[in-house]
């Protein structure tokens, strides 16, 4: 397929993007923790396992702060002395390069950034672990008072760009997608160079027959994608499900597995939902990696466009940076969706890379 | 000076509302709370003195979901056993006419609505009674951190309209204007046919004095804007200040005397700001009152413009409306200006008052 841009590589039609091209976004980052994340091993958000729920806050005051405020450690992934800084550095990068307006949102986070954020209902709460298989309270909730926040946000825009920042997601992202039937074992990807695939397996059965998921011999039931998600999800799963369903205009889902997981959830609460006028924004290095398969998922799932960005980091003289290509982090808080909207409007890959490093610095 | 529309009368130029009409708003409201709403018969907000300080919380759910949730009765001014609704009805129906895109932001509320809201600051607190001289704990840090969504929300609309629903919220206005030298007493307008200015003035000397700001002769000294909200102001007033300052683009004001105080806190910030580019926008209930002196209060601060939007309630069929013009509620949550927005998007003032009714039925 011809390339809209350097940088970019789409996998499925760009009919939406050339659509979408010069128009107006509205960028938002939905931010949650889940006890998960602090089983060992499992992710590598955050400097040390105790920083770990710290990321999320952490993103958040990047992107609006350009500082850290909730610890004085920025969110980074290190793996044998080898750190990659996260990925909202991407974002924060994409977001003053275009101007674009953008509120975070919060669907339930441990520690609470220091700066002004949409709370979406008084009663969230972080998500728990999933092996309790009761990991989020009342689901419905967060999806219909997010659905407002959708809405009011696509008044006035010509689409969203929705990314997320929560520890451990591609687990509960495995959970909610095994939960609705799909193959999604040794497919999620991950923030380390090594991903834990058998961990997250063992983790989501766990849960799965915790929550009463899987019957006596087994086998997945015929359950509701709320079911789903308050078994073995996240809290920032039904928040953003919320504002795809809220919203009047196409979205971005900024993302890779995670957003796959909720490609799932969205087709299993509208079987006939138009998948046509959202699709993933994510980067290079989620798509080529070897530990994960985005695009086994996708297929599964439904006719869903993937646009893939490369940054080309090798070109980049920031270590944090290379370390990327190594796979470390990979993707979050939007980055690849982010400077998807970035080449949108106009800005080449060069352009786009410059100011990451220039926010790095 | 010529009318722009039916219904609306300027005091001061309308060449800003001439550049704003038909152009792209966007709307919030600014909730808060103070303990200074729990002192006898200080304001008429909420049905009785022990549900006063659910009305912003209330606001807001009939705003966004049109239900009240946090408690069973609906947001209203009791005197004598005659009732009016609150000015929310108004904000939302102007809101329902329009489609104008909004937000609800939280900056400091006891009872916290059951809907999604930009909480301004992790820190934030509802308000101190003012009697105490320490009223707000770091305004300083919500004037910043509000700045934040002033400019994002500024971004791709042509102009904010910026309310409130703060019960007491004229009387901390009154302290706030006292402790920056303005003539206040008697002047400031209030929820009830009779207006307690006495006890207004006696709380907020109480204040004054007990917050160091008046010396030992009685005499108000130099301090910086942020010492007098400290002091005897309210959380809403640094907040939405912050979103004024922030914003790049044009500011209506949507309140009465509170949003005086504001200009009064504003012009103590920026002797030189240019009240051009903002002006305010309220109703003839507040206009007209024989209780308060709007106007008088203006006219010390700077050269500010005040548009008041009259929706004839006269010609409703609506007791709860008809009772507006007996004196009570009279303004709050944006009403004044919501409609005043109405009408700069080309809805007639006859319409407004249809939709007002509807909503209220």
């Amino acid at each position: 397929m011809e390339e809209l841009f350097k940088g970019l590589k789409s996998y499925g039609s760009n009919e939406l993007l050339k659509e979408l091209k010069g128009k107006k976004p509205f960028f938002i980052c939905t931010i949650a923790t889940t006890s998960t994340a602090k089983i060992p091993d499992i992710t590598g958000a955050g400097a040390t396992p105790e920083l770990t729920n710290y990321t999320p806050a952490g993103d958040v005051e990047l992107i609006m702060r350009g500082e850290m405020r909730c610890c004085d450690i920025p969110p980074q992934t290190i793996v044998d002395g080898v750190s990659a800084l996260t990925p909202a550095m991407l974002t924060k990068a994409s977001l003053e390069l275009t101007n674009v307006p953008y509120l975070l949102a919060d669907a339930g986070s441990e520690i609470k950034p220091d700066a002004p954020v949409i709370t979406i209902s008084k009663y969230m709460k972080p998500g728990d672990d999933i092996r309790t298989g009761k990991a989020v309270d009342d689901p419905e909730k967060l999806f219909e008072d997010s659905k407002i926040i959708g809405k009011e946000l696509s008044k006035s825009h010509d689409y969203l760009v929705i990314g997320e920042s929560i520890p451990a997601g591609t687990t509960t992202a495995l959970g909610v997608l095994t939960a609705l039937g799909y193959d999604a074992n040794f497919k999620v990807s991950g923030s380390m160079p090594t991903n834990p695939h058998n961990l997250k397996k063992d983790v989501v059965m766990e849960g799965l027959t915790n929550g009463g998921i899987l019957d006596g011999i087994g086998n997945i039931g015929k359950i509701n994608p709320f079911q789903a998600v308050a078994a073995v999800g996240d809290p920032m799963i039904p928040t953003v499900a919320g504002m795809v369903f809220g919203s009047d205009v196409p979205i971005i889902l900024a993302g890779g597995t995670q957003m796959a997981g909720l490609c799932a959830f969205i087709k299993a609460i509208d079987p006939d939902f138009d998948f046509s006028r959202i699709c993933l924004g994510t980067t290079s290095f989620v798509a080529n990696d070897g530990t994960s398969d985005l695009f086994s998922i996708i297929s599964q799932i439904d006719d869903i466009n993937v646009h893939v960005v490369n940054p080309a980091f090798e070109d980049s003289s920031n270590d944090g940076l290379k370390n990327y290509l190594k796979g470390f982090v990979k993707e979050g808080a939007g980055a690849g969706g982010s400077m998807l909207m970035a080449l949108l409007l106009g800005y080449s890959i060069e352009e786009i890379r410059k100011k990451v490093e220039e926010v790095c610095e």
